[in-house]
């Protein structure tokens, strides 16, 4: 049993509230406990000048933190002037993993932005705005779709994406709390797809390290938990976008 | 009739809802109409250097959008690594404005850090963050008095604000959404306290004028909106906490 | 009788001199007793892009201190690398005000650039910057003009800014120094232009409110100061000049 | 056979030339192929604030690129004025790498700086950079050790890394230059230990995916190469250094 | 006889005026021609961080230009957020020099902040600046001399500077103005002492060379006119302080 | 005879590796004792805006140094946000250097972008940085030239630079180390093209003065130890491209 009363490989509950704001295209509120965050997705009818006459579209993410989603308040990044390290790497992932799935052809030249906006944080921020990233995206392509606007839909798979970590007890466990996060020995995210793929995977030992075998249970738990958060992201989008999405044309 | 079917003088509809989030000392989630913000306070044990041995405390605030609050999405201020002279006027706003209504030297050597993310935008961000700001910093205060840390409830006073303007049409309306707010003549933000003073007063002619009657009607309708909202910051703090800022000794 | 042996609504000295330099097209040194403030007005042949093609101008306006205009030493903002807050919202007042009295089609697509220097402060620049501000842009405006480069002459009214206030002894008084400023309850910024219109108010208790008798006599207070301001200008620009104000047509 | 000829599990020719600098206690020139990184390691007596007090060292690194390493001048970063998000990321990886193998108690109260500079870029610089500055840490902390001034000797083992990657075709390589690496599907940094445990495993598939069959299949070729990098490290280290680090005691 | 009347040795017109404003310890507005700059001097009672407790003071420069004292308007340092180079070589080469004539150890632990604003630009605003700075410090330390502070006075030497130069038809000239600068071959700033020693030399040629023979020719122009330069500065300090730098001791 | 072991006017060992790295168009490792610095060439096919349309070509240098250059690690200006003041003189300086010797009319509209990169500093690092630039310049622009790209062959001279300086002792040296430069009351960067003409004179009393005697003799020392770095650049450049400078059309 753990600190707040889950067994190893249980996810914390999960809730994915759609259309959670008025102006953006696709946008969500995603609960993984007690880390909240929203997620947006906004078209713009154009792409960064490194890909413009390439055809193809891009998506790019940004992601912060409210300065008291945490326990002790952090300073704005505005404030200070500039974006960490930390935030950077999250942004860069989420962007990559959400490319990773999409058919960025019949996007044509536009540029989908995603921003991932922490409100509340306990553990897990960057996998759950992967996680509601997916839907908001969807969701906002899904628009851009119905207005024939594309050449084919360009959600070729659902995507979500977890953390799985070996406490300090040796214990293997998925979808660590901040307190559990905060212990761990090693830390894993997995991103993985709805046919059973990965996307990404970045374990790190926190001046500790980690056997083959650990590894093994570790990117099992994972995919154990992503299945259950297909689930929650299928119900978020509805019978008749799950079925685009599993009938998508794969590049 | 405007716009929106309000009368000229009618608040649009105001929720607030209170401990929105779970780490701050006192949070709020502030609907008007379609505006939404999460106003949130941090209480730290120290003062900015400028203000150290002096004995008293210090009330300070920020203010961000989430990119996609507005129609069009908006350059995250952390991205241009700067922040705008609209946010920090709206923050100095803000700042001065609560730290009129409270004994600063019964808070003593700490600052109340105040954060106003407006998550939906639809005009009146700045006074929206006003009155749901001192729902959430009295409630933080609230905490401290509690825990017996403080010489006196040091909230002497009711703050809120709304915003007021003249139309094209010269029509003198109180609570301007964005689409009145953008083609107003005339925008004036009011600061008032419980007992009928004024803390701020911000009236501008937008490539416009306007005379001293047309002042005096527009201070007249913004002390009948903020007489509205002082009700709904009673409902939201409760009876005693309404009583304690009434009983609470001035300066 | 004030602090520096003048009465309640008595200006201090004022002294315009116009042509003070010799690179721009317009150019003031305001005195407004030891306030002393370097106003420059600039032609540009573009506007900024968010205005291209809409066939009207633009006026804009920057505002600095020497490190030492005041009493201690300031870190000038390009070696902090960032523009205050304070200077922001100065210098957007100062663009906004100047605005509201010219017919910006008339400019054509040209923007005046406005600088404001305060080489000596104490107290009142920002009323200083936009009453010498008003002078050397229509002087700058009135080059164009004689260029015949204008559809008419674009300046409708005249426009002067002075502080007014509220000091501890509840006393209001006129055109505040730097040290009634510093000490003074209510401190209230107003702009009028030359027909008795206001175009911005800015009122603030500092930690302290106003009431609405308060703000009348406050009012009362500005308006006769300016009233002695726009003779000030009217002398500056000469007679020809203010006679072309006064017949220039409305928008 | 492979591009530049060599077999898919082949690494490129590896040299590490050390004592390469004059000033800093640590530093070696590591060549992978084309690839060249000058790695140095300084020794501060302090650790940054918020490791204060707590009696143990600290390893931190800095990554660069000369602007010409690369087949087109990139623009300086201190000319730009901010770092890259790969930057960022790449530097912070061989910082948590390095500290999973040091006892970081028996280093003291000291801040061991890691600089990394890539001269010229072939692909596998961040991987390069761990390998070599592991080598010029490791030297910086004998000289430490040598003048007493440590608890125990405080690396406790090898430490070393590589890519892996699958190419277009389908087949898993090792040691990507950078030809392979812009067109690779999957893309994936290994570091590991000398006991071949691992410390930092990052996959990304570069809008691809990979199984699980695929994983195993990289992370065997990986464990390979490093096995091959570790005899160049203890080469460059010499006997004596090299039976320390065996010999070092485990936290 | 040159573009502007002069002989190819004379100096533009030179004025001095001292107590040009109210709150600096020192302060002049010196003209050179149409170049005008505000020179001011302030004492602060500490040194910056690497002079601690060297028991000997610091003379540190700034240098700025309004955005209006040229021809073309400049966008300002601050609007950008960084100061450009030539700025900064400027605003060393001043500080320098200063520092060459002044006894540090005299002035104990104080820093002298020198504050070049240029409010008209016409060439030579750097050797017009080291030579109105020089009187403003100068007035600053004998204040500091006069609270009797100091342990013995501290300007040990006249110092000032001016521009010489060879024009493109191969005439050697002196105080070149911004016309001549522009299109010179030759361009060389000279620092000279009281007693004929020289603090600085810098020459450059633009897109061109100069030979020995024509150095000497430049170094004898400079001389004569800095030797003038001398006799205005002793006209503005006066026949006191004249008298008290020339009986300075020397270090 | 000096700190270590040379005479007063005798250089340091010079060793210039032509071709060091394989992506610039032009690359040195220059090495003055023990200043080492890798100088690269880089062309590209447009000019900065300012110069287009003009037909001619531009040079630009960029100059930093390896954290660990030095004896203590310095904070790298990528980190801090922004280039010292410092840095910026000397890129300054290298690129008006190397443009007084080249015929930019004859290079076209292109950027000649020059990198020096100090990763070993002993003193005397810009100077060391002209001597290596021009010779990576000039491998470069020769590739251009066997191209057939330009219009003629673009160097019209040999360009080199020393230090040279004056000890506390009073003694007149060259090409001093850091331990000299630092104690030294005159330093003087002296840069020359082959024919013995100035291109740079800058020289600086460090809280010092000296004489026109003193200057000469310094000028002297400056021009044989420049002679000397001739031969070495044409060493490194060989016959033919030495004869093809030599025979290079003047301007």
């Amino acid at each position: 049993m753990r600190f707040d009363g889950r067994e190893t490989l249980q996810l914390r509950p999960i809730h994915i509230e759609t259309d959670y704001l008025k102006h953006p295209e696709g946008s969500v509120l995603i609960s993984v406990g007690d880390t909240k965050v929203i997620c947006t997705a906004s078209i713009e009818d154009r792409v960064p000048p490194f890909m413009r006459g390439a055809g193809k579209g891009w998506i790019t993410a940004e992601y912060s933190m409210l300065p008291r989603a945490t326990e002790q308040r952090n300073i704005r990044e505005a404030a200070k002037g500039k974006i960490s390290g930390r935030t950077m790497e999250i942004q860069r992932l989420i962007g990559r993993a959400l490319r990773a799935v999409v058919n960025l052809e019949a996007i044509g030249e536009r540029t989908v932005w995603v921003d991932c906006d922490v409100i509340q944080a306990d553990g897990g921020t960057r996998t759950a705005s992967i996680t509601g990233a997916f839907v908001a995206m969807t969701m906002a392509l899904e628009k851009l779709s119905k207005q024939k606007k594309l050449s084919a839909f360009p959600v070729m798979n659902f995507l979500a994406a977890t953390s799985v970590g070996i406490l300090k007890n040796g214990e293997a466990v998925v979808d660590l709390n901040y307190v559990e996060d905060s212990a761990a020995n090693v830390d894993m995210n997995v991103v993985m797809t709805g046919n059973g793929e990965f996307v990404e995977l970045q374990g790190t030992g926190e001046e500790a390290t980690f056997s083959y075998s650990q590894l093994q249970e570790l990117l099992k738990a994972a995919q154990d938990g992503i299945t259950e958060l297909f689930e929650k992201q299928k119900e978020a989008l509805g019978e008749e976008l799950t079925a685009k999405i599993q009938g998508a044309k794969q590049r």
